[in-house]
């Protein structure tokens, strides 16, 4: 019923087949559809593909577990980031066939296939230094929970550049990059003047002093002279792998 | 010769119809090459399929005629942006041809012609208020200049969001979503949650007071509470377009 | 005495009821309360028509408890927020009538019986995720401390915003709406939009990297582009609801 | 039509007065007007109480005076702000019967008659200095457009309290107060400690140096020691305006 | 030694009472002396009347300790502010005749006897609230340490403005006054505006979200309209104290 | 009349010279003006020693002259400052016998002579480098319109450090100083370690890039590691001015 | 005599060949030359080998020419930044045989001839894009001012990083390397990352939006994650090139 | 064969000492050579003089030690900062004759001997209190580890500004100088005035309140009037000892 329009529910009407009290209803129903209104979690997944994922900073271990079971009971994929060591536990006691992933401080149910006609192609996550990889893992874990094939780059900062010139091939094979740094938050633009596809920048609060636990990467970034970039909030590795999931089966996704 | 190996180029010399010194100057440009470096005008086009932007902001008026001129003898199509009325009517008698948006403060030359195979779809470009079109509009600019088909929603700000939901089938129907917005820049975080494309935010500096020149914008766009949603830069119309014109041809480029 | 006037005053030490010295002392006290001065426990109630709120937070568990004893023996009415686990579990030993709220972290005694004669309606709270929550049961606790009937809307965040628009009749009916949100704060422009009562937006820290502890969600509130939204301090439950309250009893409370 | 419900649509479309393309129409206009939405003009009158106010700022002087006209074809106010003395004049020749306010860099047209049935009594605007007075008096047109009657108590700052304290009698008969300051925004503070009314803090850009333009105000006025005051953006004495009206028909409204 | 002149050295070497080396050493230690440079103990309390401070904030308790011995060797009086809870009660037990004040955190040694004539009067301390209270007592241990008669005024914070007005007789009768507050930092104009003598405004990082650690209150403080206030950094009691000290012996400590 | 007591006017009322009216009028003004409120003109400069000071920045010349004209019918001196060159020039000619200061961009009419019982002698006027002289000399004019001796020591900023050493006699003899510095702001750091008097820091707004409109001095002054200076406004020459004013007559204003 | 020990001033009185008064002088005039100090024009050539140089931005044409004319006296080098386009001309008719330099803003008399013992080598200077240029050109005069052989490598940001790469012959023989950049300021990582020299890094205030007018790169350098690169403020090209000549001569200038 | 050219390579092709598979690779690891590319242990210290430094901020203790022992395989010194007491112990244990400093917070393997023709001379390490203590014995630490002789001067702050004077000598004869200072960050300026060698600035988080956590010393320094001043990021005395060691080897070091 999903795709019917509001005339087919009128010429239901007209015809009988519908009362008024149902068709108002229908009406309603249909027009909250339409917009990706509705129950969140049957529609979520239906609206953007994925189901609700379980943000694991403010929520208790009770509430992360019991959460993960309802999202299963109506999905094959479940994903949970920003978990304490605590509940990293919890959930894989309670889901063994889950994977747990300690640097992303993630965890993942029922990672889906690759199904290569859904996406364009590989995704690359590439990280400026070791200090970056917890944000970098959570992009990796998120693009693996939403189907992409990824590739990783770490530890590839500007300050030796040529760490990242000596793996132009893979940066030249992806389909979209996604570029994890902190501190000065340069990579980015040397990335974005090197290749032709998407490039979203995820600024890390790695540094100190005048990184402003971040905010001189976000900056960085934000004015970075390389065309085609764009930026995600720091840290926020979740954000940058979900976007870039999202743009790596536009075209393919209806 | 751009796609021959290093290897191709030792099998020349060996067979001698290279000698040495010829050799060792094919091989830097060929390495450069491989890397996407060399001279700028010819290969940023094939790099990226677009050449230069001429950003008239800080450039003489001759500057920009005379540079616009010097990209036309090698491509053919030339995006100017930040244009003051003086270089635009400038640009306008030297280039008859050309198209002169003076709301975009732009001008371009040989806009493309639309290439299906080439992109996924219209991208649309939705901005909160009528003192958002500037950049709004060089969005748009920009977008045509690098081939995609565009629509435009104006003035749908979040103060009257049935304005934007009224619209449903256009946010539906675009493969990617440039969303313009100041103030508060709430804009994006709402089109995210009802679509299931790239949405990418572009804070305006529309506003006054604590609007602290386009920073309360861009930090909400930052904070979105809608997944998928990446940001440019404050008035970066330019960028926006850019990188939704890259997003919109991936997987198509090569 | 408190509504005497000091020509009432002066007319008694004429006729000799007053000596000049207890007129003196009468005037100086009489000045004071018609500015609404005096001792604080007594005259607030009167001048505000709610006694002072205990703020725990910089407070011993024992002062705490003092100074609700204290109060009490002049009021009916005992408010006391930002209590920690120890102080609100003293609270409830000592004060076994009254009314602890975890998430709120607040402790109230003697909560008013409604009188719908002294106030407009039902005032609105909406928050826009779960982690709102604490700031925005603050809110309500204070609400109905002070005599007002209260509806809650709940994780109506604008990522998602047909949950909101779901329920235009609560939204309708309210008599003033506080709206709590954090990340970006765009959840008061929304629904400022759609209603013609008060809305006072109440930022909170919930965010992190950009969201600088709630500056982003203020900065956003502040230039709010829907007209009659005012904002409160961050996480300032409290001062949203006791803003709302004496907006609730407008022209009611003389 | 309007307070039709789509039971009554569907019921003509089955009684035949309708067919099912004329119901589709109908049921469409009739949900977005159930929600507030539709043609801005006609309803947000309807909705809100007041028509769209025309902010001059950065609209050329046709532009004003044509949404003027525009305006006045559905309403019998109009307000436009933010005016430059060229745009004020060419309204004064365009509509000779409205009324321009210099200081407040207003134009009126219209200003409704006094309806006390709709209104629960006067509100006070009070500024801090005589800086203070265009922001002041831009709050002080807009309550009288939308029908409040209106006190003024200019120049009481804080650091000669003794004027504030002088006119408490003023300060009390408000039904709502409005309080415009720079420099350090104390005085809202001091209001809401003397009064039970809601009081709305407008900071301004009055100051120089560490005022920040206006950003030591405003952080002075959220941080209010006095419970009960609400903020609004920085010079936005129209949004102090607007939000006192509203406050002002608390109840009265529907 | 420490009067004579360059001239007088030199005449002595002339004389032959000191050859050239002395003569040297002699005008070099001069020198120093002249600009009150030289051994730290010795020189300060000449040249600024108080020996140095203990600023045991980064300082271990056998730090402390031991610099309070070393200073009490050549002084009567020492002060310790910032202390510990452990290092006050170690300075407790090595000098039982000191003085501790745990609401101030600080230890004072050998508190001077009052000396009218080498002071103006009684330095009164005025505080917003009971939060502000640290503060102020660091500022009022300091000015007792220094030789000078304390009032103290608390929590007269401006939103019951008529605590402070109460007590005018006290602000009257002050040579300087201290004044302490967070949140808006409203209470230095206050008073400012009430007396004739110096007012020192020290801000406070009472408060929360907004008040920014207390820069709310120091840029209200900057900010005060009321001529004659100067300000100290926040939460620095001891640097308040030590200023109105300063002043409070001015034209007298020669 | 001023300096009766309440108990004078009752026993007036009672021995029939006032009648209960007169008598309630007499008590209201008494009140005030024990508070030393009521009429500004004739009241600031009884409470404070000097008259109202013109702030010329927002006003108009015909303002300026006109408060200047008002002023002068109650006083014998009146200080004008931020004065632009066409209101200086109208303020000589309205009053041929005032004192015209263009660096300090100030006027003064009727400097009083010097009266050595009023104050406690010579006050320093110390400057960074010659951009900073128009604060600086603000500063100056204003100790000398409030009557205090004044000596400047100019352009001798720490990077030469020995211009000021050489000038160790004109430091040690001022009964307190004010420290005028743009850029880094450390002069007042090095002034006031030399010296026993109070110091008065006030940062200018003079540098580029990342002194931030005078911000950087300003911290660098708040955080000054010499116990006793205190800082006002940026570029606030006439706030530092009379805060010195009023100190430098501690104990003898009364 | 500037030389002379204090020892042989001493012995040329006991001598007699200097009277107690001339010895005096001569002691202390002696003195402050040890330090540096002294007469400015005389001493700061000799301690720092260079003259003041003339930051024009806050001076007259007049003052200009006439501090240039000032220092001619006693040097042979007069530099001059910050010149407005009259300044130049100004400089250029009364200094016929002076170098202006437009995209600098400088002017410069005097340039020495190279003395290759008293330098290391030559500096380079390089800048991220064309909008630098003025920022660079000012370091590359001042350089040459202060006798170093300059190179320049001009529109070489992190965005195209090949057309840096291809120029490492001139980045590796440098003895000292300047770079100047905008927007998000990463070229000095990743020169700092190539060669083995000082990196002085100068963010200029070159972009929009984010870019803080300059803020953004500088924290970007400040956080530089190759080690060895220190800053210095926005804009500062005069202060780069300063430090780079200090640099050069390390070792040589004594 | 690091020093061989690439036509030494294709010589070596033709004649057939290296067959085309092999030119090909050697051409590639020797162009990455020349750009100073390559594996980073090996080349690292070729290229800078000095092999990786172990951060230890965010690494375990394990990989502390780990990555120690696999940069003494290929070096002869080994310095780690920024370490726990744990690790700092750990590894203490593991290399018994590494020199650990509690103050520095830091571990060095193998000082190397001073070879004075390598070094210019001796660099001093001047900090402003004792609080900066563990960030200038870090550059302490960090330049012996790089060979150079160093001498320190701890506690000679600018409010007493004699301490520094009285050592003009050690000033006089250091080669470079790094400062280390919290607060308001004014002693660069002292030092940088006062010698004509490079300046190296580096600000510590030591203040409170208005310091920033050391940004109000950072800007301070940034806006240093001393010409020659750099600057380093906030409590980053490794990199100031860094940069230091780098301008002290300028022209040997090849």
């Amino acid at each position: 019923m999903k795709n019917d329009k509001i005339l087919d529910i009128l010429e239901q009407l007209v015809s009988g087949k519908l009362d008024p009290q149902q068709a108002e209803k229908s009406i309603e129903s249909y027009f909250f559809s339409d917009l990706g209104f509705a129950n969140v979690d049957h529609h979520r997944s239906k609206r953007q593909g994925f189901p609700e994922v379980i943000f694991g900073q403010s929520k208790t271990t009770e509430q992360i577990v019991k959460i993960a079971e309802n999202i299963l009971e109506h999905e094959s994929t479940v994903l949970a980031t920003r978990l304490s060591a605590e509940a990293m536990n919890a959930m894989s006691r309670r889901f063994p066939d889950g994977e747990k992933d300690e640097v992303a401080r993630s965890f993942v149910i029922g990672i889906p296939e690759l199904d290569l006609k859904k996406i364009h192609g590989t995704v690359l996550v590439v990280s400026a230094g070791t200090s970056d990889l917890p944000v970098a893992e959570e992009a990796v874990v998120t693009l693996r929970a939403m189907g992409n094939p990824v590739e990783k780059l770490h530890d590839v900062g500007v300050a030796g550049i040529h760490r990242l010139l000596a793996r132009m091939d893979i940066l030249k094979s992806a389909s979209c990059i996604v570029v994890v740094a902190g501190m000065e938050g340069a990579l980015p633009s040397v990335v974005g003047g090197l290749v032709d596809v998407p490039v979203i920048a995820c600024p890390t609060s790695v540094g100190y002093g005048a990184s402003l636990n971040g905010f001189a990467a976000l900056l960085g970034m934000l004015n970075s002279c390389a065309s085609g970039v764009t930026v995600v909030n720091i840290d926020n590795g979740f954000g940058a792998g979900y976007a870039a999931s999202i743009i790596n089966r536009i075209g393919l996704n209806k």
